[in-house]
């Protein structure tokens, strides 16, 4: 029997998980769910198009991954519990093999956080994949960028560079030879995992309710992403380039000034920058100690309109930096 | 300046409409919504691909109507108030007028239902619009697919098979050559609304809740959308053939059988197909009254496993049809 779309769906996505709050999941014309009581709804939708957000050969248990992980990592930096995704997929031809693992790995990463699948829409066209996540926060308790406080210490979370190193050595077939000699297998597969299955910091959003001014995911960037904080707050940031948690080994690989600019620029490490007031610094281990990942401080805030000051051991750095990642202009 | 993703979403997407209940709108990694007590959430996502979908001269004003309007007929499918939605848009390159236009479209329809767009994203690529809908429902008065009852008397709201005769025109220089000559312009007219810009069915599926058991929308054609309610409710059913609103003149243009076909099987009326028990029969009319629509009683269901009875006048009248639109197997 060829596939059609209706047993397609049926077959790779239905049913896969349930909640109790999932009052009526696929097969009608809509979902529908119960937010508890006292909480809010928060919704945040991210798409990935093969060529612009992925190589065209990205294995598809990483696609699967990587299309939730990135929306898991928005509700992440709101402080929000995840709950409920629709997926729509575009799809050049209907593949079993490669859907059994595409939905292999979305289910994989979807169970971890007790995310029920409860619609969305399969259809012919190029590969292009939407998610929308819906988590739920209790009320007026989500990290916005807008609330960072001059005098706020900063922080990053794990290590940033790793992703945009792999993407490079995947890209470029000299860079790959000269990157095989430099890390051994175990660091490039630890690079390779960040860029494919980057783990999106859910645990560490909860801790920060509370603790945090401001928080935002590292998309595109700590350099773009942080202004994004700066510009919402009405703050400046002095960054300390000698406490960046640079992916190990990427200093002695490409030079200091080539690992700061992958690293501050690089994108898709999707772990968290945000702000915390002086007040509850002291509260942040505990805070984090159950969010399975390090955080580092990197740098303070003051009043100002967006600007970030980079030094060194406390003197001022020049470093040509693009400011963000944009799609239109840059290419993956 | 050249626009880029940023200047764009804000140009054109943001800060359009505002609701009491949307705490946090477009510029953070989510947006934050209430949804008020004793309602619960209904979710629907549509994806239209260029080629797929919609004709790759489709005027932007009709694809930004469409896309948001094929999302909120499911939420009248469902009985719900539509409230809040998210959009992804893939575009191959930045177009300021086709965007203008193509936003007109959109917020025209949201602000006639008070729907505040609330995020998404813009990304290069092929053109594909995804849109995910949120409404809310009173507490289990949802209208679904799975509670036809067996002596439910069958319904249509509208006429149906204008929007595929609309379509037919655009795609077949012959065909559009002899409808010229039939119809006259106010009717072509007509039916290029129909199947350009649909009006979803979201006040009469108010007035169906406690009045209807089961609804569906007509997206793939009423043959195939009939049989979703009929399987999911365990029935068959009686299509009484002379009482289809079949769009006038379609019959004197293509024949009985295939105005017929293109009635049934035809698809994008986007009106509404419901069943209704014999004691609530009575009380439609006033229901739907504040609809702005019509309807008609064009069949009964009875116990079965989603068979349906073509009938002209009581005689069975033998009609092939295809099932469904498949997208992996039809092309628009």
């Amino acid at each position: 029997m060829p596939l059609n779309e209706f047993s397609l769906i049926e077959r790779f996505f239905a049913n896969h998980s349930q909640r109790n709050d999932l009052v009526l999941g696929i097969g009608d014309d809509a979902a529908i769910v119960e937010v508890p009581k006292d909480h809010q709804l928060v919704i945040s939708s991210d798409t990935l198009v093969e060529g612009v957000h992925f190589l065209p050969n990205i294995p598809p248990r990483a696609l699967g991954h990587k299309a939730l992980a990135v929306n898991l990592s928005d509700l992440a930096a709101m402080g929000a519990e995840p709950r409920w995704a629709t997926l729509s997929i575009s799809l050049p031809s209907l593949d079993e093999q490669w859907l059994a693992e595409f939905s292999a790995g979305l289910f994989e990463l979807a169970e971890f956080f007790n995310v029920a699948l409860i619609g969305g829409d399969t259809t012919r066209g190029p590969l292009s994949i939407t998610i929308t996540i819906h988590g739920v926060i209790p009320k007026d308790k989500a990290l916005l960028r807008s609330s960072a406080m001059p005098g706020d210490w900063l922080y990053v979370t794990g290590s940033i560079g790793g992703s945009n190193l792999a993407l490079q050595s995947l890209l470029d077939e000299d860079f790959a030879h000269e990157y095989q000699q430099h890390f051994n297998k175990d660091q490039q597969q630890a690079h390779l995992d960040k860029h494919y299955f980057p783990q999106p910091r859910v645990l560490a959003g909860y801790g920060l309710r509370g603790v945090a001014n401001a928080v935002i995911d590292i998309s595109d960037g700590l350099y773009g992403d942080l202004r994004h904080i700066l510009k919402a707050s009405d703050c400046d940031a002095k960054l300390w380039l000698e406490k960046l948690p640079v992916v190990e080994g990427l200093e002695q690989f490409l030079g200091r000034e080539q690992a700061l600019k992958m690293a501050l620029c690089g994108g898709e490490d999707y772990e968290l920058c945000f702000t915390v007031p002086e007040a509850n610094k002291g509260s942040l281990d505990i805070a984090l100690s159950y969010s399975g990942v390090n955080h580092q401080c990197v740098g303070q805030l003051s009043r100002g309109d967006g600007q970030i000051e980079l030094l060194e051991h406390g003197q001022a750095k020049a470093i040509e930096l693009p400011i963000s990642w944009d799609h239109f202009t840059t290419s993956a």
